[in-house]
């Protein structure tokens, strides 16, 4: 009972973390649409500053927003039931829909420069953000054949997970981080007269949109990174039994308990395996099965 | 010995990301000397621009570099013979260092901002970057109190530990995120003639230090976030076997077992439990011993 009431209040924490990144990030999304439309020149694919404007909207939606609803969806636990391969279509998706929507909006920015006359690609917010996309795109392929198609073998699957989720967090963090370089760039541009030092009601606005996106990258961060929160091991690769408990040999099993056998010099040298074996499972098990 | 030798490898791969990380960070001071004393107007504490000069350097030498250092310290292979004690003062104490240095970088802004009436705290820079040095200050004091004065309960530092690996890295990250911004910021400000946008020498290089940023904030939380280049768990509280081994009841062993031997309710939720109980050991009797 004691354990159960434990898991109940841990399941509602999680869901009050959700709550707050969806509220965070919905007003950020909200708050970049009051800043094209009540501050700048809305929204237009003409060559003017209102093409400009898709620039932060696109980026905010699709590279912050819906990246990060797609870095966390393994961890809704109203999914687990779903089968891992639904999961990983979703994830999948929504990472595509990020990565075309930055692109579009990269194409705004481009289109609207060479409209303008103004140099592409001279301001480090430009050589991140272009990097950021480009690992981005080469984080969706490889985990698409690696994960999403069948042909990876368990081994491969084990040894890219945690540079897969590594990279994917990097790659998060960096584009906010880039948002707000691009955040900083616009409104020292934009604002002549007051100028951005005379903090007038936009230069406030916009400064609030950039700390919400901070508050979002962490929230997302902290649920991303939390062990409980890992859905939990498909039936079939149940995992992190004690080293020399029967084991009914799945694939994954089979696999990971053979590579161990292999070294069992002494007992410590054991148990350290045995310590590395079940972080590793932990990973591979919960993520690379289908 | 295919054991021995795995360790081995990953000893080297360790040791090439160190070395890595330790030439990417003295670039980046490097670099930042080059920006301010080739291209700006060196170091003083007059008022002047060269007193704003000390801005950059002290934040990529004590805010990033020395940081870095500091996060991971405990990782190096070669303290691992010494105190838990011993290496707690390390990482207190290059933290203290870099919380300083970081002060000090703030004090020459707003004293060159005063002596030329420049608004202070007007950019999203200065929201982010300021909010960062209180954080960082809030989690120095805090890691003080509850990992290296004897008092805290052990319950105590295993329930906050997490928490501290989580804001540690996450305040890291925005500190480069800040310094990007402030990259940014001095680049658009100081470029007139040429300007930021015909990209000339000094833009180049500044870009590169910034990209070199990126590249050091990488590699550490590459190298913080690996489980088994952990500093193993101390002699005296050894961890992680299966649950029903014989255990000889230290502090930290007595305190969780005691608390996850309440639900042994059924085989399954027993083994959830081990499951979490191992992740917790991992973390806290690795981390919270001294």
């Amino acid at each position: 009972a004691r354990h159960g009431a434990r898991k109940m209040e841990d399941y509602g924490r999680f869901l009050a973390l959700l709550a707050s990144s969806l509220l965070v990030g919905f007003v950020s999304v909200i708050l970049s649409l009051v800043w094209v439309f009540h501050y700048r020149e809305g929204l237009s694919w003409d060559g003017s500053p209102a093409e400009f404007n898709w620039h932060p909207v696109l980026i905010i939606t699709g590279f912050v927003f819906i990246q990060g609803i797609a870095i966390i969806v393994y961890r809704l636990p109203w999914t687990w039931k779903c089968s891992k391969l639904l999961m990983k279509f979703i994830h999948a998706g929504l990472n595509t829909i990020a990565m075309i929507l930055a692109i579009v909006s990269m194409v705004a920015v481009f289109d609207f420069h060479n409209a303008k006359n103004i140099p592409n690609m001279y301001s480090l917010h430009s050589w991140i953000g272009l990097t950021a996309v480009i690992f981005y795109s080469l984080q969706l392929f490889l985990g698409f054949a690696v994960f999403l198609l069948p042909f990876a073998p368990v081994r491969l699957r084990v040894a890219l997970m945690p540079i897969h989720v590594y990279s994917g967090l990097t790659i998060f963090a960096t584009v906010i981080a880039t948002a707000l370089m691009g955040i900083t760039e616009k409104l020292i541009f934009a604002l002549k007269n007051p100028t951005y030092s005379a903090s007038p009601p936009e230069a406030i606005l916009v400064n609030c949109l950039g700390l919400l996106l901070v508050i979002f990258g962490s929230l997302i961060l902290w649920m991303a990174s939390r062990p409980h929160w890992k859905r939990p091991p498909a039936e079939n690769a149940k995992i992190l039994r004690p080293v020399g408990a029967t084991t009914e040999g799945t694939e994954v099993e089979s696999t990971m308990t053979n590579s161990s056998n292999a070294d069992k010099s002494d007992l410590r040298s054991n148990t350290e395996a045995a310590r590395k074996q079940n972080i590793k499972f932990d990973e591979a098990g919960q993520r690379s099965t289908m």
